[in-house]
């Protein structure tokens, strides 16, 4: 890891009050009560689970979450999936459309060393490109990814869908493995329709659909309401963010990452700076005005960063406010991007630190 | 590398076209020519130049930018400045307030290793938390860091300034070495009255002030305007992007860094999904409401990132739209928090690979 080439991050035993600060932490028993309470509710209602590693890019973590009942895991890229096959997990979803040679050469070499590889696809374009690859090698189960609201990638009809499926089916090389969605919050029924109507259509051609993987941790808790699927796949639950908490998805102190910063500066009495900015915190606003909730001044306001400094207003705050060289915890807007943003990550358990796991998965290119 | 472990980025000779995406990649004339531009002007109006390797964190391009006539360089993090006194530099200023006995520990020790290290204070705690350090050390340079207008760190007045110059001047260990501040765009005349009446205070106190440390690369070729600095401090200039282009201090043709990408998806025919989302150009808008340029395609928007996907609304496109499997660049918004997103970084000629770089001041903590 390059941030060891000039420093010991932090070592089991010590205190995370005595950490070089900007430093995202995890509290180990909120970890563990999110992938328990997720993981029940999945198996309550009789749904797969299949966690996003994206959040924590940390084998470690995973292999906690399958512990816990996740049927297997989900990858955004084939870099991450490399690192967790190396890890040893076998049943493994990459919800992206692969293209070009590089990463189709690279997806056959994954095929050969799991058992259980799964991709997807919205147009004839991916399609024909994988079949193109796999044609001569070992099949490849690929789903149908449908827009089902979400607006981003995925076909935009039960009957795009359908047609999408059967060129699967008839593509050497390939199998059709189902449906797959990524929905906008709230929006159960539309998923719901959506789904229904494609497995319809898909029966009356007798194409077997096994899976149906609805997904997005703000939605995790209606997932029951999405009959037709037979898994949900959500990633940020692990350690919860601000915005999920804006969503009701959980409470501030489900929040198991914290970014341990230091004010650095109280250039006026209504002004503190901190030593986390845009690169600790990133820039995701996620439709907030400010950038995270500073843990025990509610009335603190994060509004704006520069790259290693964050501008605090305090103006409301009254007579409790942070003094040069105090910490204080930031519950970021958005823990996936603070991940990917660190080469490690420290886990601790009432303050004193537990582990040091390596993202291993961050930084990859592919 | 932790990238290297699965993956080879690219080589001297390859096409930047046939590289996997997403992938900033840096045009070596372009490059060269902003060096050259920037010190030209410093030169010009007489200026000492210390460029900002927060946006790059490469030492090969520091030492251009020293070849090029730059005095010395800008660290944001001591980590930063740890890696570049490895690679040889002398002259490094460290622009933040250092708290804390770990850090000041390892700042002592850099400022054992180099000849001529400066860091910055804004207060009567930095100020004693630096002296208590360096006491019984080889004594450090500290400037005072003046709030001009920026509205981040830095003393309100110039009174305030004088007084912080005198404790520094009476600190043992610590010796008062200028002022500094980083200034909001085009106020040239408002850092120039703070700067001339805190100038005029010292001087009645008879305390030299050998350098006066202007900044930021939007007010760039405003610096010949604050003729009570002695120096300039500037880092996007290197590569530049979107925000530099519209605060007019250059072209989109002057911007070294794009943002190879690959469409993945056109769900619609007003819709193209990227494979750059929030993990590869950010969310930084820095007041723009999209996330970056779209080259060739200058009706194109970048609505929306999630992390690996960038939406673009090609509605306005007209006719010439990108199709699945294109490749296209992206001028990023803020070039800065990309480089900090990747472990390395490639550079080509017309579009051949000169070489690739370690981005070696990337992930560090401290």
């Amino acid at each position: 890891m390059q941030e060891n080439q000039f420093a010991v991050v932090a070592k089991r035993g010590d205190r995370v009050c005595d950490l070089s600060t900007p430093r995202p932490i995890i509290d180990e028993d909120r970890l563990a009560a999110n992938i328990a309470r997720c993981q029940a509710y999945m198996d309550e209602h009789g749904l797969n689970f299949r966690p996003h590693i994206k959040t924590h890019k940390i084998p470690a973590l995973a292999a906690e979450q399958v512990a816990a009942g996740a049927k297997g895991i989900n990858c955004q890229k084939i870099s991450e999936a490399e690192v967790f096959a190396a890890a040893g997990f076998q049943d493994i979803l990459i919800t992206f459309n692969i293209l070009g040679a590089q990463k189709l050469e690279r997806l056959a070499a994954l095929n050969d060393r799991i058992s259980d590889l799964k991709v997807v696809a919205d147009s004839i374009v991916t399609v024909d490109g994988l079949s193109e690859y796999f044609a001569l090698r070992r099949p490849l189960a690929v789903l149908v990814e449908c827009d089902t609201g979400g607006g981003r990638c995925g076909v935009q009809t039960p009957e795009e869908a359908k047609a999408l499926a059967q060129r699967i089916q008839a593509a050497p090389g390939l199998s059709f493995a189902g449906l797959l969605n990524y929905p906008k919050p709230a929006a159960a029924e539309a998923v719901q329709a959506f789904l229904v109507n494609t497995l319809g259509l898909l029966e009356q051609e007798s194409i077997a659909c096994p899976i149906v993987s609805n997904g997005g941790t703000p939605s995790l808790f209606d997932a029951h309401l999405v009959t037709a699927a037979t898994e949900h796949r959500a990633g940020t639950y692990i350690y919860n963010d601000r915005s999920m908490v804006r969503a009701g998805h959980c409470d501030e102190a489900d929040c198991a990452m914290h970014v341990l910063a230091t004010v650095v500066s109280r250039p006026t009495a209504d002004r503190a700076v901190i030593d986390a900015g845009s690169k600790a915190l990133t820039s995701d606003l996620l439709g907030f005005a400010d950038f995270g909730t500073v843990v025990g001044y509610p009335d603190a306001v994060i509004t704006g960063l520069s790259e290693e400094h964050g501008v605090i207003d305090l103006s409301k705050c009254g007579d409790h406010r942070p003094q040069i060289g105090d910490k204080v915890r930031i519950i970021p807007n958005h823990t996936c991007v603070v991940s990917n943003l660190f080469d490690t990550m420290v886990f601790h358990r009432d303050g004193v630190v537990t582990r040091v796991e390596n993202v291993a998965a961050r930084g990859l290119v592919w």
